[in-house]
């Protein structure tokens, strides 16, 4: 068994759905090396979120971002958390829906992923700033 | 440590929620071996995902559908990737919302869930075709 | 590889959003002796769910619950599972929407959160009673 773990700071992006898959996986070269195993990754931050998704439209990232600031609405009547501004408490329910982490297969060497999907940077905030992705990695060479 | 990675293609079913946890079991007899360990289920799509629900009732998955269908309403005004079909775009963001995976202790040989819990394919598309599960499993035998 | 897998039960809660990390971390005293490794915690039911958001303010889970339940009606008349009470569909889709488990990294003996990071028991019952959850944990020490 080998274990890998380091942090990725992703550099800060306007909000809506982002594709960093190459981002992330440039910094984990030792994923290489495994036969077989997992790659788990946290957001450390609860006003942004990761999402396995298609990789290909970038309208598909535009539409995410429509249906979700819709969904989820700034200045609602029944928001009380208001005090960090009206894009903060819809960014933690937003973050909370589509979640914090992402657990991937890895077979020879690359993550086992369909050929559509990516890893998107999902940024809820305005104004997020750079994002601290901690990557756990384990598995056989 | 024992690994088992393994692709399990799943029937095409009908758009809605489906359980699937005998069908996938089925397929990953080497589970019986492990004292302890995780499952971990990834499905290869970004319009179908995989829920841990109800595994009673046929009335709770057809609910989860009508409440999916209004959540997240096809020929929306707002909708830009349309050229795929109306199922299309609804389909991406259901499955971001239920996210593509599962991961799920085993114990004694046997997936530890609870009594009511059962795996759901859920399948967003009009005609998804077959679905293209990834397991990966690691434990002590 | 050390593994430790062990049940928890969480004490009832109201119906809402509530912190739960010190009550969980309390029976994990094993996880100090971990210097890199994975937490994976499972709840083992069909109407409560995991989630890992804002930690400090009590309005950001006052909130949550406001949100939800407006997303999530209970008595639509779409509802067709209604035996088990007005609350019961609507908790099975707000559990399927947050999701049942959390895959947490741990380094260096705790969980490598976010500062602003904690674990959220998300009882969507009117009376969930206590909630299982199943702890598995693995890494090196």
């Amino acid at each position: 068994m080998s274990w890998l773990q380091r942090e990725i700071l992703l550099a800060p992006r306007s909000r809506g759905f982002h594709l960093v898959t190459s981002e992330l996986v440039t910094e984990l070269p030792e994923l290489r090396r495994l036969r077989v195993g997992i790659l788990h990754l946290l957001i450390r931050h609860t006003s942004a979120s990761l999402a396995l998704n298609e990789n290909a439209s970038q309208d598909v990232r535009r539409d995410f971002e429509s249906w979700f600031d819709r969904a989820v609405p700034e200045r609602a009547a029944f928001w009380t958390h208001t005090l960090e501004g009206d894009d903060d408490m819809p960014a933690h329910v937003k973050a909370a829906l589509i979640g914090p982490s992402l657990t991937l297969p890895v077979s020879a060497g690359r993550l086992a992923l369909g050929t559509w999907q990516g890893i998107y940077l999902c940024e809820h905030r305005d104004r997020g700033g750079p994002r601290s992705v901690f990557a756990t990695a384990w598995g056989e060479d």
